[in-house]
């Protein structure tokens, strides 16, 4: 540990060993098996560690690199968290950016129970049915969050939403929309379909979506993942199998993309109905 | 250089050097200065390569590393192009993959005109603005092909198009979507009105996009960079403002998300007019 003076003249200790306990704690938090076992995550970079001090998430604590220069150090402790500094290539190895920020934090997961999302009366939920990718799996959060859905359900071994690259692409929806994990597929399919949900999956071969004339309400929509789409579970109790018309000579959209087209067009549906 | 033999039993020479002048070449293709010089770019993987020789686009040379065990070695030999085979950890250092596929293609680079597009009786086209993340904007372009639209132009300082990671992104687009870059966007803009384009430029403030009267056809849509938006020059020139409503509490898409929303809406209007 070496001591600085920093900008504001406050001296400040300067964590340099990789060997301090709380740095291998969080660099533990890389994978997925300490996270499921501390039940905390990591959240990377300057908008969504502000997005994570503004929600109602528990930050355990907030690790800075030294060159870090930003508001957040003084707002960190204005809260009363715990902040670390640590030197500059120890922080690159807490990071899963090539260029990081210079700031993190470690936050508390949180547990979400699918009933009640389930006992709604009305509402839109998007189920994802084997998404490996956490860069989409992220940015099908953020969407979710835009089109104000209630929820994300990940099922069939999609990729831990806790994920540091998944977190970062919700760019702070995380905070905000509901995620659930679920265990058995057929259970949530029943759950769903008993309380009256209409089940939408897309599928390559299915519906032209926008001229498909459901999902205005209850609707549960299952994406797949870009390379195999969704299960045989799902596309056997969907109701309905919707597609995004293609025009030219692709066979296939981004997976965040498309997702994205057809969570706005069951949004403009609801949104045509009720006005 | 080493000789083996490979699974077929034909001896096959392995390139081992790092000095050896197409290496070189097609390492210094890497950077955009060569491509620009040379006119020529890479595109990197199975499905994409597979693409540029089903194309009419000009492949020059195929790069396989050793222990690649596709097919597109033989079909590159059949077709009569030149193929080099490299030791793995050459191969790597002409990828920009972290897992590299093994193969990759260089490619003549094309000319397309302006003039072409902008004389189109009918159309769509999109116009990325200051789009700066190579992954979003070769997302565009294949979402661009999907939607059947009649290309892309770029303008103020766009990524270039031909950079490794948008070419991978395009998962093969970028040998079907017309690409345009265009100096000075005041000109494209006179140009565009002068031959009756409808200018629509993608802006947070805008209408909102699903009651948005316009976009049927000969449509011009601006998208923006994710943290700028469209520049003030497209702002002002455009006819119409429009924004995809944010129900919840992000204020924005990711930039690929939001333009495949948009592009696709312009499809749908398109496609009520005309049915």
């Amino acid at each position: 540990m070496e001591r600085f003076e920093n900008s504001t003249g406050k001296v400040q200790q300067v964590i340099t060993s990789s060997s301090n306990e709380t740095v291998k704690h969080v660099r533990s938090l890389l994978g997925k098996k300490h996270r499921d076992k501390s039940r905390q995550f990591i959240a990377e970079g300057e908008k969504i560690v502000s997005e994570a001090l503004s929600s109602s998430w528990q930050t355990e604590l907030l690790v800075f690199s030294e060159s870090y220069s930003g508001s957040l150090l003084n707002r960190g402790r204005e809260l009363g968290i715990r902040c670390l500094v640590v030197k500059d290539s120890l922080f690159q190895s807490l990071s899963d950016t090539q260029t990081p920020q210079g700031v993190l934090a470690v936050i508390q997961q949180r547990d979400f129970h699918l009933q009640n999302i389930i006992a709604q009366e009305s509402g839109f939920v998007v189920i994802l049915d084997g998404v490996k990718d956490p860069g989409n799996l992220g940015t099908i959060i953020r969407t979710v969050d835009a089109a104000g859905a209630g929820g994300v359900i990940l099922i069939h071994d999609c990729v831990d939403a806790c994920n540091p690259k998944a977190v970062r692409a919700t760019m702070g929806s995380i905070f905000r929309v509901p995620l659930y994990r679920e265990g058995s597929a057929d259970e949530l399919f029943d759950n769903l379909v008993r309380a009256g949900w209409h089940i939408a999956a897309s599928d390559l071969k299915g519906t032209d979506a926008f001229e498909w004339q459901g999902g205005f309400d209850k609707t549960a929509l299952v994406i797949g993942s870009e390379s195999h789409g969704v299960s045989e579970t799902a596309r056997s109790r969907a109701h309905s199998l919707i597609s995004i018309p293609m025009a030219g000579g692709t066979e296939s959209l981004n997976a965040s993309v498309a997702a994205g087209i057809l969570i706005y067009e069951i949004f403009r549906k609801g949104r045509e109905m009720d006005g």
